[in-house]
């Protein structure tokens, strides 16, 4: 039972064990979950915060493109799709493996406990990938991008190609047995492969029960050429290649429409909100109360490199942003609040996944993937804390926290940072 | 002469003087330049900036609450008027002495050169905040608020008392004869005083030749109050007092009339553009191209503790997002590019200051208010640069660099971080 831990909250202590949170309660309820769980005082570390520290739930970023990390905060003056041409495929095709394999530290300093990675075309950066996000202890869906077309010449592949190296990457990654990292089918978006290869996609998906992900809706000149190309509406393109499944979650979805809402609220499949990205690339305004109200699960994406940051704490606010600028546009809207985007970056993300029987929130026999949270760290930008409440220092860490408030993070109960 | 500098960039040095810019050129200009102010090489202290650096102009935050910081991030779920009652005047009337003296401090370590300071109500606390101006070396603007009404009972002053108090204050400011400290006329807004007081205080300023800073169409249901209030539009109760002048600034003002604008271009006033406050407080889209093209000068405020964050850099960010999300309602619109946000940022700050003689930019003449900043620096969020040129070393300081990027700041050629 080594590894054990008791974190003291003001009035609340969770009781983890390894890797799941065995107790939550005052002091004397961990005590009866010692005695029940036959656990000696020996074996527990005691953790008690300070009044400047928080526990939260780990963060979870539901889409992010890990070779593309260089190029955040650059070229977003340029369009989407022109901005794929001369940023995105340039990059990731030449990316160095020392930079990707440092993606996943760098997301797990800025909170990220769990990760939902775009890998390369490429089988070995993709590979790189999950082999840091294991050495780094990062809970990850890493999934090797299949696309044929529209892209540079050396950076598409053949549809067998993509189809092989596709199946030896899910067994590979497979094949590891690590409990934290799975693979994930991620066709690009419905331009970058046709029908055909994305059916068997999604038969491979089915026959192994994978993830599935993809990007939906995400500016109009990109709705424009898949009506072209496909002669239906965008959700319904995906749903023909059986990719909408209660474990498929989509970039963006900020052109759908409610019949395509719908349509994805059938299948339970989810939608990552990547707020920073769509105003940089300048995609629009995703409107996640209407998402919400309809049914659909959504998570928080920094979808690094069109959104500017690897931090889901600038996500938050990012999202806090943008349903307020919906709110100056439509009468009696009422924006998220900072109790809203918590909830999407930690127990939203964690349904967008379908991963929320593990994780998302503190319950007992979820496991203990979490943050301690300091407003009053060494070099934090935040100080002259006065005498904030915990709800308090929670405003302030997603207003203008950032990694430096981050003191500690736990994936499956490990300590990782 | 000692204290001379020649900062070496690539291709172009800067070579400064104890307080000024003698000269800009290549290296061998800056050789004849040394002969021609009879310059021994003793004398100089060589700064030659790596390939991560940039040496760019100081920030200037055009409108900032010194006593509201340890607000910022708090309290956002509440509309303006009531954000005043709540959080602002409670901490304005009781913070303490060691805090208000520490925000200079704070604020130049986020780059912030030149701030425009709104003190409190109290003469002691807005003199502590000069004399920390001053003890840490920060150019700056400080007023003393003027307010009668719509506050606390124990936070407001009698007509008598504000004017005789703002007299001292400018006078004490005065005689402690700092060339970077000045003293600045604030009457809070229209609803905090009267059109005597108002007046007498337009007096003052042209008695003095003084500086002016107020706030301007920044809520909708502040307008209101207003028109009911006076009776006329919310430009011309400023201008009926003599407050709109040359040196006037005016934070906000989302919400004027075509008239309003041309009436404040008239005068020669600037506006303070807030953008992060004007999403946080949710009080509107304020549109920059628009009071540019009527030929208003527009600086950046944070305008804490409406704003999040006392950084200019963050505040850079917000402006790009508002700009991007105001080309969302309006077709054809031209946002605002990093190269935009960044003269706001530093040129247009000095003009909307009416300091654009001294400081903003590099010119020979001006003084030498500088940030070296290093986007690789120790515990710098950005990092994995490649091989980034000096522009885009930039824009990744505006979309997601901090306090931590910013190595070295020069206030009138001294170095103060
Ligand atoms: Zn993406
Ligand atoms: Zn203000």
């Amino acid at each position: 039972m080594r590894g054990l831990k008791i974190i003291m909250v003001p009035h609340i202590g969770v009781h983890t064990g390894i890797e799941e949170i065995l107790a939550i309660g005052q002091a004397t309820h961990l005590e009866q979950a010692k005695n029940i769980n036959q656990i000696s005082n020996d074996d527990v570390e005691n953790i008690v915060l300070t009044k400047t520290q928080i526990l939260i739930p780990g963060l979870i970023d539901t889409h992010i493109h890990a070779p593309q990390y260089p190029n955040c905060g650059l070229g977003y003056d340029k369009p989407l799709l022109e901005w794929l041409d001369h940023y995105t495929y340039k990059l990731e095709k030449k990316i160095p493996r020392s930079r990707t394999i440092q993606e996943s530290r760098k997301t797990l300093d800025h909170g990220t406990t769990t990760s939902c990675y775009f890998g390369s075309l490429f089988y070995d950066s993709s590979m790189i990938l999950v082999d840091a996000a294991i050495k780094h202890g990062q809970r990850a869906l890493i999934g090797k991008i299949n696309m044929t077309t529209l892209a540079p010449d050396d950076y598409v592949e053949t549809p067998e190609e993509s189809l092989s190296c596709t199946k030896k990457f899910i067994e590979d990654v497979q094949a590891k047995q690590n409990k934290l990292v799975q693979p994930i089918i991620t066709p690009r978006f419905a331009l970058s492969l046709d029908m055909d290869l994305m059916a068997e996609l999604g038969q491979l998906a089915k026959q192994h029960g994978l993830h599935i992900q993809t990007h939906i809706a995400e500016n109009v000149d990109e709705l424009k050429m898949v009506e072209e190309k496909y002669r239906m509406p965008y959700a319904t393109v995906y749903d023909k290649a059986n990719l909408l499944t209660p474990k498929t979650v989509l970039a963006h979805g900020i052109y759908l429409t409610d019949d395509e809402v719908n349509l994805i609220v059938k299948r339970g499949t989810s939608i990552a909100h990547c707020p920073d990205s769509n105003t940089c690339l300048k995609s629009g305004l995703c409107d996640v109360r209407r998402l919400q109200a309809a049914g659909v699960k959504v998570g928080l994406g920094t979808d690094v490199a069109g959104g500017s940051s690897p931090s889901i704490v600038r996500t938050m606010k990012a999202a806090l942003d943008t349903s307020v600028h919906i709110s100056f546009r439509e009468k009696n809207y009422q924006p998220l609040d900072y109790t809203d985007v918590f909830y999407l970056a930690t127990l939203g993300g964690a349904e967008a996944l379908a991963l929320e029987e593990e994780i998302g929130n503190f319950a007992i026999g979820k496991d203990f993937d979490a943050l301690i949270v300091d407003m009053d760290a060494e070099g934090s930008s935040v100080d002259f804390l006065l005498h904030c409440s915990p709800r308090e220092l929670l405003q302030k860490f997603i207003y203008y926290g950032d990694d430096k408030n981050i003191k500690s993070v736990f994936v499956a109960g490990k300590s990782v940072k």
